[in-house]
């Protein structure tokens, strides 16, 4: 059976991106179907019944839902080159707590970085940074997340990367200062194709928060 | 090296039940630690330092946390016996999907059945009623959710039935006339003895959620 792999998804989303390099990473040629959020598509609404969210990996016709269980999938189904977990099953669990952390905290202090305003946004910027130091303790002195090798916790993390100047400029602080060496392993993850090719760029990133805070009444 | 197995839990967690089972679907011996999570040992602290949350599966002096993780490490530690998710990559990807469902969309729920008054429990009951639906129409007519054998979501969602009396008594409704097949398939789960062996008396369930009516002030 041919492979045929569609891939709905919404450029800034963080979560599609980890697919998007998961993907790449195996050399899977995909399909990349754009989603309307505000009108979501027939196919979209039919793959993913339950949460009716991006990114939906579409294998052959069947849906995979939620972006680490594709990332798992494809590490699974594509197993021949460029192994996206470790082989271990304690570090396998490691990788599985970290990418669960960041799916349990990140999004939500991310968003109350630049989508609130006076103390709520001090508190979230306060959480956030926490978040990032506590990432970049775990990183240590690695060059990734697993060891020497890129996977699946970079994966888990790296799409927030390109929403970085668009927290530094509306919550007005360097996450550099904060967190040297996790800027340093996010220009590291950079140097791979699998990653600079599904990053969006930054300014146009930047431009999409000043969109979403306009029309959240942010501003 | 011997194998030293701890779990640190507090007895009515579901989460913490699932780990008890996948432990004895794997007849792997363990030293149960009963938690006060009012005042947490050292040992859950110095374990769970980020989450600071039971249930911690401690594998030979190393932590395992967050109970589908541990669920997953279990299977692949002990991969010789009983196998707990299915072999294929979709399979797979579906198991996870929906004890993913579960953790993101149960456990707020379940908690607004009991922890709740009037408009908030009403609203909270009528989506608890539709998970429970869902998870239903996934179920279908097989014996368990992943088909013939007992495996990852039986373990995901087994532990809730046991909160179950308790919803009824205070949501005043019946799950067994809402889901009736949920209910027989519970049934079946509780004839494993590690479900059986796992899973606390409802009735004494039922008189912790009526303790914590009366310390959250529903009563």
């Amino acid at each position: 059976m041919a492979n045929e792999v569609i891939l709905l998804d919404f450029w800034p989303s963080m979560f599609g991106m980890r697919t998007r390099i998961a993907l790449r990473e195996k050399g899977v040629d995909f399909e990349y179907r754009e989603e309307n959020l505000r009108d979501k598509s027939p196919l979209l609404l039919q793959m993913n019944p339950v949460h009716k969210k991006i990114p939906v990996l579409i294998h052959n016709g069947k849906p995979v839902c939620e972006s680490s269980i594709q990332v798992q999938y494809i590490d699974e189904s594509w197993s021949h080159k460029n192994p996206i977990l470790p082989s271990d099953p304690y570090q396998r669990a490691q990788a599985r707590f970290w990418v669960d952390f960041i799916d349990k905290k990140m999004y939500e202090a991310q968003r109350k970085v630049w989508a609130s305003k006076g103390e709520e946004q001090e508190t979230g910027k306060k959480e956030f940074i926490e978040l990032l130091k506590i990432l970049e303790s775990e990183l240590g002195d690695k060059p990734y997340f697993g060891g020497d090798d890129f996977g699946y916790v970079d994966i888990g993390l790296i799409g927030f990367y390109t929403w970085f100047p668009g927290y530094e400029k509306y919550g007005n602080f360097s996450i550099e200062a904060e967190c040297p060496k996790l800027i340093a392993w996010a220009k590291r993850c950079m140097q791979r194709e699998s990653v600079a090719k599904s990053l969006p760029d930054s300014e146009k990133v930047t431009q999409f928060i000043a969109d979403l805070r306009k029309a959240f009444g942010v501003e």
